[in-house]
Protein backbone atom coordinates (compact mmCIF):
# COMPACT_ATOMS: atom_id res chain seq x y z
CA UNK A 1 0.00 0.00 0.00
CA UNK A 2 2.57 1.99 0.20
CA UNK A 3 3.47 2.36 -3.10
CA UNK A 4 0.58 3.81 -4.27
CA UNK A 5 0.38 7.32 -4.74
CA UNK A 6 -2.71 9.62 -6.48
CA UNK A 7 -1.27 11.46 -9.09
CA UNK A 8 -4.09 12.74 -10.78
CA UNK A 9 -8.18 11.91 -9.90
CA UNK A 10 -10.81 12.48 -12.91
CA UNK A 11 -13.81 13.45 -11.36
CA UNK A 12 -17.53 13.02 -12.68
CA UNK A 13 -19.75 15.21 -11.36
CA UNK A 14 -19.28 18.06 -9.76
CA UNK A 15 -22.30 18.20 -6.34
CA UNK A 16 -21.86 18.26 -3.14
CA UNK A 17 -19.59 15.46 -2.58
CA UNK A 18 -18.03 15.18 -5.62
CA UNK A 19 -16.76 18.91 -5.17
CA UNK A 20 -15.92 18.43 -1.82
CA UNK A 21 -13.94 15.24 -2.98
CA UNK A 22 -11.87 17.36 -4.95
CA UNK A 23 -11.20 20.54 -2.79
CA UNK A 24 -9.56 17.41 -0.19
CA UNK A 25 -7.37 16.59 -3.21
CA UNK A 26 -6.58 19.89 -4.49
CA UNK A 27 -5.27 20.65 -0.87
CA UNK A 28 -3.07 17.85 -0.77
CA UNK A 29 -2.26 18.34 -4.00
CA UNK A 30 -3.26 16.21 -6.27
CA UNK A 31 -4.42 16.63 -9.69
CA UNK A 32 -8.29 16.57 -9.98
CA UNK A 33 -10.25 17.22 -13.54
CA UNK A 34 -13.31 17.90 -13.28
CA UNK A 35 -16.23 17.16 -15.70
CA UNK A 36 -20.29 17.36 -15.33
CA UNK A 37 -23.46 17.53 -17.35
CA UNK A 38 -24.70 20.71 -15.80
CA UNK A 39 -22.53 23.38 -16.94
CA UNK A 40 -23.30 25.56 -14.07
CA UNK A 41 -22.01 23.07 -11.45
CA UNK A 42 -19.27 22.34 -13.28
CA UNK A 43 -18.33 26.10 -13.46
CA UNK A 44 -18.99 26.56 -10.19
CA UNK A 45 -16.90 23.55 -8.82
CA UNK A 46 -13.74 25.36 -10.75
CA UNK A 47 -14.42 28.85 -9.98
CA UNK A 48 -14.16 27.27 -6.37
CA UNK A 49 -10.60 26.07 -6.97
CA UNK A 50 -12.10 22.12 -7.43
CA UNK A 51 -9.94 20.98 -10.06
CA UNK A 52 -9.98 22.02 -14.28
CA UNK A 53 -11.13 20.66 -17.64
CA UNK A 54 -7.66 20.72 -19.04
CA UNK A 55 -7.39 17.34 -20.77
CA UNK A 56 -6.47 14.31 -18.21
CA UNK A 57 -3.19 12.91 -19.22
CA UNK A 58 -3.90 9.86 -17.57
CA UNK A 59 -6.06 9.52 -14.46
CA UNK A 60 -4.89 6.91 -11.93
CA UNK A 61 -8.30 7.34 -10.62
CA UNK A 62 -11.93 8.18 -11.70
CA UNK A 63 -14.52 9.33 -9.16
CA UNK A 64 -17.94 8.93 -10.37
CA UNK A 65 -20.10 10.50 -8.29
CA UNK A 66 -23.38 11.49 -10.14
CA UNK A 67 -26.95 10.64 -8.70
CA UNK A 68 -27.42 6.57 -8.04
CA UNK A 69 -29.63 5.75 -10.68
CA UNK A 70 -26.88 7.66 -13.18
CA UNK A 71 -24.08 5.61 -11.80
CA UNK A 72 -23.82 2.08 -13.60
CA UNK A 73 -24.32 4.30 -17.19
CA UNK A 74 -21.40 6.88 -16.28
CA UNK A 75 -19.34 3.19 -14.52
CA UNK A 76 -19.56 1.77 -18.16
CA UNK A 77 -18.45 4.72 -19.85
CA UNK A 78 -15.63 5.65 -17.74
CA UNK A 79 -13.95 1.89 -17.68
CA UNK A 80 -13.93 1.97 -21.09
CA UNK A 81 -12.56 5.78 -21.58
CA UNK A 82 -10.36 5.24 -19.52
CA UNK A 83 -8.52 1.73 -19.64
CA UNK A 84 -5.48 2.08 -16.92
CA UNK A 85 -7.60 4.11 -14.49
CA UNK A 86 -9.28 2.14 -10.92
CA UNK A 87 -13.01 3.28 -11.23
CA UNK A 88 -14.89 4.56 -7.67
CA UNK A 89 -18.48 5.70 -7.43
CA UNK A 90 -19.86 7.11 -3.78
CA UNK A 91 -23.65 6.24 -4.42
CA UNK A 92 -25.92 5.85 -1.54
CA UNK A 93 -27.42 2.66 -2.85
CA UNK A 94 -25.39 -0.53 -4.13
CA UNK A 95 -27.41 -3.60 -5.42
CA UNK A 96 -28.88 -2.10 -8.42
CA UNK A 97 -25.70 -0.85 -9.69
CA UNK A 98 -23.51 -3.95 -9.18
CA UNK A 99 -26.96 -5.88 -10.33
CA UNK A 100 -27.08 -3.56 -13.49
CA UNK A 101 -23.00 -3.96 -14.10
CA UNK A 102 -23.78 -7.34 -14.13
CA UNK A 103 -26.45 -7.57 -16.55
CA UNK A 104 -24.42 -5.60 -19.01
CA UNK A 105 -21.68 -8.26 -18.41
CA UNK A 106 -19.17 -5.79 -17.24
CA UNK A 107 -15.91 -6.94 -15.65
CA UNK A 108 -15.50 -5.18 -12.73
CA UNK A 109 -12.00 -5.84 -12.07
CA UNK A 110 -10.74 -2.13 -11.84
CA UNK A 111 -14.25 -1.07 -10.26
CA UNK A 112 -14.96 -0.50 -6.50
CA UNK A 113 -17.54 0.78 -5.40
CA UNK A 114 -18.01 3.12 -2.24
CA UNK A 115 -19.91 5.30 -0.34
CA UNK A 116 -18.86 7.92 2.18
CA UNK A 117 -20.83 8.55 4.84
CA UNK A 118 -20.69 11.95 5.02
CA UNK A 119 -23.53 14.62 3.54
CA UNK A 120 -25.27 17.55 4.49
CA UNK A 121 -28.96 18.50 4.08
CA UNK A 122 -27.76 21.06 1.11
CA UNK A 123 -26.73 20.11 -2.38
CA UNK A 124 -24.32 21.22 -4.79
CA UNK A 125 -21.10 22.26 -5.13
CA UNK A 126 -21.67 25.74 -3.94
CA UNK A 127 -22.02 23.57 -0.41
CA UNK A 128 -19.00 21.75 -0.74
CA UNK A 129 -16.07 21.70 1.57
CA UNK A 130 -12.60 20.17 2.10
CA UNK A 131 -12.90 18.35 5.34
CA UNK A 132 -16.34 16.81 4.50
CA UNK A 133 -15.34 13.66 5.60
CA UNK A 134 -12.87 13.72 8.24
CA UNK A 135 -13.45 11.74 11.26
CA UNK A 136 -16.47 9.76 9.14
CA UNK A 137 -17.09 6.04 7.52
CA UNK A 138 -16.47 5.14 4.24
CA UNK A 139 -18.14 1.90 2.82
CA UNK A 140 -16.44 0.11 0.70
CA UNK A 141 -17.70 -2.88 -1.19
CA UNK A 142 -16.11 -5.83 -1.02
CA UNK A 143 -16.62 -7.92 -4.17
CA UNK A 144 -13.09 -8.00 -4.73
CA UNK A 145 -11.15 -9.84 -2.32
CA UNK A 146 -9.05 -6.94 -1.90
CA UNK A 147 -9.31 -3.30 -1.84
CA UNK A 148 -6.96 -1.72 -4.15
CA UNK A 149 -4.46 0.38 -2.21
CA UNK A 150 -4.95 3.31 -4.55
CA UNK A 151 -8.63 3.70 -3.02
CA UNK A 152 -7.83 3.20 0.30
CA UNK A 153 -5.11 6.23 0.06
CA UNK A 154 -7.82 8.11 -1.23
CA UNK A 155 -10.35 7.24 1.79
CA UNK A 156 -6.73 7.84 4.21
CA UNK A 157 -6.14 11.30 2.46
CA UNK A 158 -9.56 12.58 3.01
CA UNK A 159 -9.19 11.70 6.70
CA UNK A 160 -12.07 8.90 6.71
CA UNK A 161 -11.78 5.50 8.16
CA UNK A 162 -13.04 2.36 5.47
CA UNK A 163 -15.67 -0.47 6.66
CA UNK A 164 -15.66 -2.92 4.17
CA UNK A 165 -19.22 -4.80 3.52
CA UNK A 166 -21.28 -6.50 0.67
CA UNK A 167 -22.99 -4.74 -1.04
CA UNK A 168 -26.42 -6.10 1.13
CA UNK A 169 -24.99 -5.62 4.06
CA UNK A 170 -24.68 -1.79 2.75
CA UNK A 171 -28.17 -1.53 1.57
CA UNK A 172 -29.75 -2.79 4.60
CA UNK A 173 -27.84 -1.13 6.89
CA UNK A 174 -28.44 2.50 4.96
CA UNK A 175 -32.33 1.63 4.86
CA UNK A 176 -31.86 1.43 8.71
CA UNK A 177 -29.39 3.93 9.50
CA UNK A 178 -30.04 7.06 6.62
CA UNK A 179 -33.22 6.32 4.35
CA UNK A 180 -35.58 5.09 6.94
CA UNK A 181 -34.36 8.37 9.28
CA UNK A 182 -34.48 10.54 6.28
CA UNK A 183 -38.20 9.57 5.21
CA UNK A 184 -38.83 10.01 9.00
CA UNK A 185 -38.02 13.30 9.11
CA UNK A 186 -39.73 14.24 6.10
CA UNK A 187 -42.43 12.77 7.35
CA UNK A 188 -42.41 14.76 10.74
CA UNK A 189 -41.65 17.98 9.21
CA UNK A 190 -44.44 17.34 6.56
CA UNK A 191 -47.25 17.56 9.89
CA UNK A 192 -45.00 20.92 10.37
CA UNK A 193 -45.67 21.72 7.26
CA UNK A 194 -49.66 20.93 7.98
CA UNK A 195 -49.48 22.72 11.33
CA UNK A 196 -51.26 26.35 12.44
CA UNK A 197 -48.30 28.75 13.32
CA UNK A 198 -49.85 28.70 16.33
CA UNK A 199 -48.76 25.24 16.95
CA UNK A 200 -44.77 25.96 16.16
CA UNK A 201 -44.54 28.99 18.57
CA UNK A 202 -43.13 27.04 21.20
CA UNK A 203 -40.85 24.88 18.96
CA UNK A 204 -36.42 24.69 20.37
CA UNK A 205 -33.78 22.50 19.21
CA UNK A 206 -35.20 19.13 20.28
CA UNK A 207 -37.76 19.23 17.00
CA UNK A 208 -34.48 21.52 14.70
CA UNK A 209 -32.27 18.67 15.44
CA UNK A 210 -35.03 15.96 14.13
CA UNK A 211 -36.34 17.42 11.05
CA UNK A 212 -32.65 19.21 10.18
CA UNK A 213 -32.22 16.52 7.08
CA UNK A 214 -36.02 16.98 6.26
CA UNK A 215 -34.38 19.99 3.97
CA UNK A 216 -32.79 17.20 1.69
CA UNK A 217 -32.83 17.47 -1.15
CA UNK A 218 -35.90 16.03 -3.00
CA UNK A 219 -35.22 14.79 -6.83
CA UNK A 220 -32.05 13.31 -5.21
CA UNK A 221 -33.43 11.71 -2.30
CA UNK A 222 -36.61 10.57 -4.42
CA UNK A 223 -33.79 8.82 -6.46
CA UNK A 224 -31.98 7.04 -3.41
CA UNK A 225 -35.13 5.89 -1.66
CA UNK A 226 -36.57 4.30 -5.01
CA UNK A 227 -33.70 2.17 -5.43
CA UNK A 228 -33.76 0.85 -2.05
CA UNK A 229 -37.03 -0.06 -1.23
CA UNK A 230 -37.84 -3.43 0.14
CA UNK A 231 -35.09 -2.64 2.93
CA UNK A 232 -36.69 0.81 3.71
CA UNK A 233 -40.15 -0.67 3.84
CA UNK A 234 -39.41 -3.13 6.24
CA UNK A 235 -38.13 -0.59 8.55
CA UNK A 236 -41.40 1.48 8.32
CA UNK A 237 -43.34 -1.51 8.83
CA UNK A 238 -41.17 -1.95 11.81
CA UNK A 239 -41.73 1.66 13.15
CA UNK A 240 -45.78 1.37 12.39
CA UNK A 241 -46.02 -1.31 14.59
CA UNK A 242 -44.19 0.58 17.36
CA UNK A 243 -46.45 3.43 17.11
CA UNK A 244 -49.69 1.58 17.30
CA UNK A 245 -48.25 -0.44 20.34
CA UNK A 246 -47.73 3.26 21.65
CA UNK A 247 -50.87 4.29 20.91
CA UNK A 248 -52.24 1.27 22.64
CA UNK A 249 -50.55 2.37 25.88
CA UNK A 250 -51.33 5.90 25.69
CA UNK A 251 -54.59 4.82 25.40
CA UNK A 252 -54.98 2.98 27.85
CA UNK A 253 -56.94 3.32 30.92
CA UNK A 254 -54.33 1.24 33.46
CA UNK A 255 -52.34 4.28 34.48
CA UNK A 256 -49.66 2.15 36.48
CA UNK A 257 -49.00 0.06 32.79
CA UNK A 258 -48.76 3.00 30.58
CA UNK A 259 -46.33 4.53 33.33
CA UNK A 260 -44.57 1.39 33.14
CA UNK A 261 -44.52 0.82 29.32
CA UNK A 262 -43.38 4.60 28.26
CA UNK A 263 -40.65 4.06 30.76
CA UNK A 264 -39.98 0.56 28.76
CA UNK A 265 -40.06 2.37 25.72
CA UNK A 266 -37.65 5.37 26.61
CA UNK A 267 -35.89 3.22 28.11
CA UNK A 268 -35.02 0.85 25.38
CA UNK A 269 -34.63 4.08 23.45
CA UNK A 270 -31.44 5.39 25.85
CA UNK A 271 -30.00 1.83 24.96
CA UNK A 272 -30.46 2.52 21.40
CA UNK A 273 -29.10 5.37 21.69
CA UNK A 274 -26.03 4.88 23.62
CA UNK A 275 -25.43 1.82 21.24
CA UNK A 276 -25.17 3.74 18.28
CA UNK A 277 -22.52 6.48 19.99
CA UNK A 278 -20.56 3.27 21.42
CA UNK A 279 -20.21 1.68 17.84
CA UNK A 280 -20.01 5.51 15.90
CA UNK A 281 -16.88 5.92 18.89
CA UNK A 282 -15.10 2.77 17.81
CA UNK A 283 -15.41 3.06 14.39
CA UNK A 284 -13.62 6.31 14.32
CA UNK A 285 -11.41 5.03 17.02
CA UNK B 1 -42.18 47.57 34.90
CA UNK B 2 -39.23 49.33 35.52
CA UNK B 3 -40.05 49.30 39.14
CA UNK B 4 -40.09 45.15 39.56
CA UNK B 5 -36.93 44.37 41.23
CA UNK B 6 -36.08 41.02 42.05
CA UNK B 7 -34.20 40.58 45.08
CA UNK B 8 -35.00 37.18 46.61
CA UNK B 9 -35.96 33.69 45.06
CA UNK B 10 -36.58 30.33 46.69
CA UNK B 11 -36.26 27.61 44.45
CA UNK B 12 -38.73 24.46 45.15
CA UNK B 13 -36.94 21.20 42.75
CA UNK B 14 -33.04 20.93 42.01
CA UNK B 15 -33.38 19.70 38.83
CA UNK B 16 -31.72 20.52 35.28
CA UNK B 17 -34.14 23.54 35.31
CA UNK B 18 -34.35 24.77 38.78
CA UNK B 19 -30.77 24.88 39.29
CA UNK B 20 -29.82 26.37 35.56
CA UNK B 21 -32.43 29.16 37.03
CA UNK B 22 -30.61 29.49 40.20
CA UNK B 23 -27.09 29.78 38.76
CA UNK B 24 -28.14 32.38 36.02
CA UNK B 25 -29.82 34.09 39.07
CA UNK B 26 -26.44 33.91 41.20
CA UNK B 27 -24.77 35.55 38.19
CA UNK B 28 -26.89 38.40 38.77
CA UNK B 29 -26.46 38.77 42.23
CA UNK B 30 -29.94 37.87 43.15
CA UNK B 31 -30.17 35.81 46.13
CA UNK B 32 -31.41 32.38 45.91
CA UNK B 33 -32.61 30.03 48.18
CA UNK B 34 -33.04 26.45 47.68
CA UNK B 35 -35.03 23.23 48.36
CA UNK B 36 -35.36 19.88 47.34
CA UNK B 37 -37.04 16.73 48.94
CA UNK B 38 -34.10 14.86 47.12
CA UNK B 39 -31.15 15.64 49.64
CA UNK B 40 -28.57 14.43 47.05
CA UNK B 41 -30.00 17.25 44.59
CA UNK B 42 -29.80 20.02 46.94
CA UNK B 43 -26.17 19.23 48.12
CA UNK B 44 -25.16 19.23 44.14
CA UNK B 45 -27.40 22.66 43.96
CA UNK B 46 -25.45 23.65 46.52
CA UNK B 47 -22.07 22.69 45.34
CA UNK B 48 -22.61 24.47 42.02
CA UNK B 49 -23.05 27.44 43.89
CA UNK B 50 -26.65 27.88 43.18
CA UNK B 51 -27.66 29.54 46.39
CA UNK B 52 -28.41 28.33 49.49
CA UNK B 53 -30.81 26.68 52.19
CA UNK B 54 -30.79 29.59 55.07
CA UNK B 55 -34.20 30.76 55.89
CA UNK B 56 -35.66 32.58 53.54
CA UNK B 57 -36.64 36.29 54.57
CA UNK B 58 -39.59 37.00 52.23
CA UNK B 59 -39.01 35.41 48.58
CA UNK B 60 -40.29 37.91 45.92
CA UNK B 61 -40.52 34.67 43.49
CA UNK B 62 -40.93 31.23 45.03
CA UNK B 63 -39.86 28.70 41.38
CA UNK B 64 -41.57 25.70 41.43
CA UNK B 65 -39.62 23.45 39.19
CA UNK B 66 -40.23 19.90 40.12
CA UNK B 67 -41.68 16.56 37.54
CA UNK B 68 -45.50 18.23 36.39
CA UNK B 69 -47.82 15.70 38.38
CA UNK B 70 -45.87 16.92 41.40
CA UNK B 71 -46.77 20.77 40.20
CA UNK B 72 -50.23 21.31 42.03
CA UNK B 73 -49.29 20.34 44.86
CA UNK B 74 -46.28 21.79 45.76
CA UNK B 75 -47.95 25.13 44.49
CA UNK B 76 -50.70 24.93 46.56
CA UNK B 77 -48.07 24.36 49.42
CA UNK B 78 -45.90 27.00 48.28
CA UNK B 79 -48.88 29.82 47.93
CA UNK B 80 -49.95 29.17 51.37
CA UNK B 81 -46.42 29.19 53.15
CA UNK B 82 -45.16 32.35 51.38
CA UNK B 83 -48.30 34.78 51.56
CA UNK B 84 -46.51 38.03 50.27
CA UNK B 85 -44.52 36.15 46.58
CA UNK B 86 -45.51 34.81 43.36
CA UNK B 87 -45.38 31.49 42.51
CA UNK B 88 -44.48 30.28 39.25
CA UNK B 89 -44.26 26.95 37.38
CA UNK B 90 -42.19 25.61 35.14
CA UNK B 91 -43.55 22.44 34.03
CA UNK B 92 -43.61 20.94 30.38
CA UNK B 93 -47.69 20.56 30.68
CA UNK B 94 -50.61 22.74 31.69
CA UNK B 95 -53.98 22.05 31.78
CA UNK B 96 -54.13 19.18 34.73
CA UNK B 97 -52.08 21.66 36.89
CA UNK B 98 -55.07 24.19 36.30
CA UNK B 99 -58.13 22.16 36.83
CA UNK B 100 -56.24 20.37 40.05
CA UNK B 101 -55.84 24.17 41.14
CA UNK B 102 -59.40 25.05 40.11
CA UNK B 103 -60.49 21.98 41.84
CA UNK B 104 -58.79 23.10 44.86
CA UNK B 105 -60.70 25.71 44.37
CA UNK B 106 -57.32 27.83 45.16
CA UNK B 107 -56.88 31.53 44.10
CA UNK B 108 -55.03 32.39 41.52
CA UNK B 109 -54.34 35.87 41.94
CA UNK B 110 -50.53 35.03 42.86
CA UNK B 111 -49.73 31.98 40.64
CA UNK B 112 -48.38 32.42 37.41
CA UNK B 113 -47.44 28.99 35.00
CA UNK B 114 -44.37 29.42 32.42
CA UNK B 115 -42.62 26.54 30.81
CA UNK B 116 -39.08 27.88 29.47
CA UNK B 117 -38.70 25.82 26.13
CA UNK B 118 -35.01 24.90 27.04
CA UNK B 119 -33.72 21.38 28.32
CA UNK B 120 -31.09 18.64 27.56
CA UNK B 121 -31.61 15.43 27.17
CA UNK B 122 -29.50 15.18 30.53
CA UNK B 123 -30.75 15.39 33.69
CA UNK B 124 -30.27 16.42 37.24
CA UNK B 125 -28.54 19.64 38.61
CA UNK B 126 -24.88 17.80 37.82
CA UNK B 127 -25.83 19.00 34.20
CA UNK B 128 -26.90 22.49 34.57
CA UNK B 129 -25.54 25.25 33.50
CA UNK B 130 -26.14 29.04 33.38
CA UNK B 131 -27.06 30.65 29.61
CA UNK B 132 -29.41 27.59 29.63
CA UNK B 133 -32.37 30.03 28.52
CA UNK B 134 -30.35 32.43 26.65
CA UNK B 135 -32.34 33.17 23.27
CA UNK B 136 -35.05 30.32 23.74
CA UNK B 137 -38.54 30.77 23.85
CA UNK B 138 -40.77 30.91 27.31
CA UNK B 139 -44.46 30.28 27.46
CA UNK B 140 -46.26 31.86 29.98
CA UNK B 141 -49.88 31.37 30.44
CA UNK B 142 -52.19 34.14 29.96
CA UNK B 143 -54.95 32.92 32.18
CA UNK B 144 -54.52 36.33 33.97
CA UNK B 145 -55.50 39.74 32.42
CA UNK B 146 -51.65 40.38 32.86
CA UNK B 147 -48.33 39.05 33.36
CA UNK B 148 -46.63 40.40 36.41
CA UNK B 149 -43.38 42.65 35.81
CA UNK B 150 -41.36 40.20 38.11
CA UNK B 151 -42.31 37.49 36.15
CA UNK B 152 -41.14 39.30 32.88
CA UNK B 153 -38.03 40.73 34.64
CA UNK B 154 -36.98 37.08 35.07
CA UNK B 155 -37.42 35.62 31.72
CA UNK B 156 -35.29 38.65 30.74
CA UNK B 157 -33.08 38.79 33.02
CA UNK B 158 -32.11 35.10 31.81
CA UNK B 159 -32.32 35.89 28.22
CA UNK B 160 -35.00 34.35 27.36
CA UNK B 161 -38.44 35.31 25.07
CA UNK B 162 -42.13 35.40 26.26
CA UNK B 163 -44.87 34.15 24.56
CA UNK B 164 -48.13 34.48 25.97
CA UNK B 165 -50.87 31.67 25.44
CA UNK B 166 -53.56 29.85 27.01
CA UNK B 167 -53.34 26.25 28.70
CA UNK B 168 -54.85 24.50 25.85
CA UNK B 169 -52.50 26.00 23.66
CA UNK B 170 -49.74 25.55 25.12
CA UNK B 171 -50.45 21.90 25.41
CA UNK B 172 -51.25 21.13 21.69
CA UNK B 173 -48.13 23.58 20.69
CA UNK B 174 -45.98 20.96 22.62
CA UNK B 175 -47.91 18.08 22.03
CA UNK B 176 -46.91 18.55 18.41
CA UNK B 177 -43.31 20.31 18.79
CA UNK B 178 -41.76 18.52 21.94
CA UNK B 179 -44.03 15.15 23.35
CA UNK B 180 -44.29 13.84 19.78
CA UNK B 181 -40.69 14.04 18.51
CA UNK B 182 -39.67 12.98 21.79
CA UNK B 183 -41.67 9.57 21.49
CA UNK B 184 -41.12 9.46 17.93
CA UNK B 185 -37.22 9.51 18.79
CA UNK B 186 -37.74 7.12 21.56
CA UNK B 187 -39.14 4.77 18.73
CA UNK B 188 -36.59 5.34 16.24
CA UNK B 189 -34.00 4.35 18.86
CA UNK B 190 -35.75 1.45 20.21
CA UNK B 191 -35.72 -0.04 16.48
CA UNK B 192 -32.05 0.61 16.76
CA UNK B 193 -31.49 -1.04 20.14
CA UNK B 194 -33.00 -4.00 18.54
CA UNK B 195 -31.28 -3.97 15.36
CA UNK B 196 -27.78 -5.91 14.31
CA UNK B 197 -24.66 -4.02 15.02
CA UNK B 198 -23.44 -4.95 11.24
CA UNK B 199 -26.48 -2.65 10.51
CA UNK B 200 -25.54 0.45 12.66
CA UNK B 201 -21.83 0.55 11.37
CA UNK B 202 -22.64 2.92 8.82
CA UNK B 203 -24.71 5.26 10.52
CA UNK B 204 -23.74 9.47 10.59
CA UNK B 205 -24.13 12.35 12.32
CA UNK B 206 -27.92 12.63 10.53
CA UNK B 207 -29.10 9.62 12.60
CA UNK B 208 -27.44 10.51 15.79
CA UNK B 209 -29.36 14.06 15.59
CA UNK B 210 -32.41 12.65 15.27
CA UNK B 211 -32.28 9.92 18.39
CA UNK B 212 -30.27 12.78 20.67
CA UNK B 213 -33.45 13.29 22.30
CA UNK B 214 -34.29 9.55 22.88
CA UNK B 215 -31.35 10.23 25.57
CA UNK B 216 -34.36 11.99 27.37
CA UNK B 217 -35.18 10.73 30.61
CA UNK B 218 -37.35 8.25 31.71
CA UNK B 219 -39.43 8.96 34.75
CA UNK B 220 -39.42 12.57 33.72
CA UNK B 221 -40.82 12.13 30.14
CA UNK B 222 -43.48 9.20 31.51
CA UNK B 223 -44.69 11.53 33.32
CA UNK B 224 -44.83 14.59 31.12
CA UNK B 225 -46.36 12.19 28.48
CA UNK B 226 -49.13 10.96 30.77
CA UNK B 227 -50.34 14.05 31.28
CA UNK B 228 -50.90 15.13 27.66
CA UNK B 229 -52.14 12.23 26.03
CA UNK B 230 -54.96 13.20 24.09
CA UNK B 231 -52.64 15.61 22.04
CA UNK B 232 -50.24 13.48 21.57
CA UNK B 233 -52.13 10.56 20.53
CA UNK B 234 -53.87 13.03 17.78
CA UNK B 235 -49.96 13.80 16.03
CA UNK B 236 -49.32 9.93 15.91
CA UNK B 237 -52.34 9.24 14.57
CA UNK B 238 -51.58 11.43 11.71
CA UNK B 239 -48.25 10.07 11.53
CA UNK B 240 -49.40 6.83 11.28
CA UNK B 241 -51.77 8.26 8.17
CA UNK B 242 -48.61 9.76 6.52
CA UNK B 243 -46.46 6.39 6.89
CA UNK B 244 -48.84 4.16 5.64
CA UNK B 245 -49.40 6.14 2.89
CA UNK B 246 -45.46 6.33 2.33
CA UNK B 247 -45.56 2.37 2.13
CA UNK B 248 -48.00 2.78 -0.53
CA UNK B 249 -45.97 5.12 -2.46
CA UNK B 250 -42.94 2.77 -1.83
CA UNK B 251 -44.72 -0.64 -3.08
CA UNK B 252 -46.82 0.89 -5.73
CA UNK B 253 -45.65 -0.69 -9.41
CA UNK B 254 -45.98 2.77 -10.94
CA UNK B 255 -42.32 4.12 -10.75
CA UNK B 256 -42.90 7.46 -11.86
CA UNK B 257 -45.91 8.29 -9.80
CA UNK B 258 -43.35 6.54 -7.07
CA UNK B 259 -40.99 9.43 -7.87
CA UNK B 260 -43.78 12.07 -7.98
CA UNK B 261 -45.35 11.19 -5.09
CA UNK B 262 -41.89 10.90 -2.99
CA UNK B 263 -40.62 14.49 -4.62
CA UNK B 264 -43.89 15.62 -3.21
CA UNK B 265 -43.62 14.63 0.39
CA UNK B 266 -39.81 15.62 0.16
CA UNK B 267 -40.73 18.76 -0.93
CA UNK B 268 -43.75 18.81 2.09
CA UNK B 269 -40.77 18.45 4.19
CA UNK B 270 -38.13 21.28 3.09
CA UNK B 271 -41.44 23.67 3.20
CA UNK B 272 -41.96 22.44 6.73
CA UNK B 273 -38.52 22.73 8.14
CA UNK B 274 -38.38 26.46 6.25
CA UNK B 275 -41.67 27.15 8.31
CA UNK B 276 -40.24 26.09 11.58
CA UNK B 277 -36.97 27.64 10.83
CA UNK B 278 -38.97 31.15 9.99
CA UNK B 279 -40.74 30.84 12.88
CA UNK B 280 -37.92 30.16 15.44
CA UNK B 281 -35.65 32.75 13.84
CA UNK B 282 -39.01 35.58 13.95
CA UNK B 283 -39.88 34.33 17.62
CA UNK B 284 -35.93 35.21 18.92
CA UNK B 285 -35.85 38.32 16.96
Amino acid sequence: MSEAVLHEVHLIGCGLIGTSMALDLRAKDVKVTLEDSVSTNLAEAIKLGAGSTEAQDSPDLVIVAVPPSAVSEVVIAALEKYPEALVIDVASVKTPIFDALDAAKIDLTRFISTHPMAGKELTGPENANAGLFKNKVWAVIKEQNQTPALVLELIHLLGAKPVHLSAIEHDKAVALTSHTPQLLASVLASLIAEADEAELCLSGQGLLDMVRIAGSDSKLWSDIVMLNTANIVAHITALQAKLTNLVEILESSETSTTKDELITLIEQGNSGLAKLKQIQDRNLS
